[in-house]
């Protein structure tokens, strides 16, 4: 019995994270989107991963920069995680970035001022999978915001957690 | 500067994630471990990816035996997501199955009767990222509970997320 789309989704929904804005920016240009499918690789280099669809134009710029920024969004941000989804019109990612306070750390990729955690990296290494990429990144500097709640996924809607 | 493992770990703890139990049955033998590292890559095919570091028992037998199993936790499965992390003295990761309740879907894979959701997957490839094994396994079998409250790791604690 194959597993159908819907099937994966909803399924999927149940399996909760936290919510990200990865970002990039270099020759490409600047760009930046709403990402849960990020986790931590190893320690040895510093490395996690990103997995995003191939016609996200943020992949696209991802590929072309060699840079990204995984910004994890605190409890406040959950508008700004809808607007670099693309849901409040947005469709150039470039013109999302209007909205929030971006700084940069080691590479060019922007970085959230206010992100629970900034984790900004160089990719490493890049492998297709179906209709996504999952790109393996080196962290070359990473910023925290010790006492920020996060922002999680869970079920189709928003949830907060605070630090512990 | 390099980012240490230390200061690794201190941010990866601000990145939260559900908590899983990530089994597999077969030639190798039933062995199984609590794993965060786990995201949806793709549906098409339903794919999803397992990280799992190489010295892990349970990461040498899901490549012998070609297939695992994604158990997301409910709310009350922290003392089990203990033991499958060898917090409470199973080194023998056959052992720690005598807790909780195991069955089958489509694969050897045991599946936890009570998960909140289970993904049942074929190993389509691996590769290898420093200390870790990156697992990309298509879903062959999917089972929900959808009222289950879910367990979240975050700051290096549990917390618990209702369903919407």
């Amino acid at each position: 019995m194959a597993i159908s789309p819907e099937a994966f989704r909803t399924a999927m929904a149940r399996l909760g994270a936290a919510v990200n804005i990865v970002t990039t920016d270099g020759p490409a240009g600047r760009s930046g989107c709403t990402a849960s499918a990020v986790c931590g690789v190893t320690d040895l280099p510093p490395t996690l991963l990103v997995c995003l669809n191939r016609n996200n134009d943020s992949n696209v710029a991802i590929k072309r920069n060699g840079v990204l920024c995984v910004n994890v969004l605190a409890h406040h941000h959950d508008t700004l995680s809808s607007v670099f989804a693309g849901l409040l019109g947005h469709d150039d990612a470039a013109q999302r970035f209007s909205h929030g306070e971006w700084e940069r750390l080691a590479t060019m990729a922007p970085v959230l001022a206010d992100a629970a955690v900034a984790f900004d990296c160089r990719v490493a290494q890049a492998t297709e999978i179906g209709t996504h990429t999952v790109f393996f990144a080196e962290i070359e500097a990473i910023r925290i915001e010790p006492d920020a709640a996060v922002l999680f996924w869970f079920d189709r809607s928003y949830h907060r957690l605070p630090a512990a």
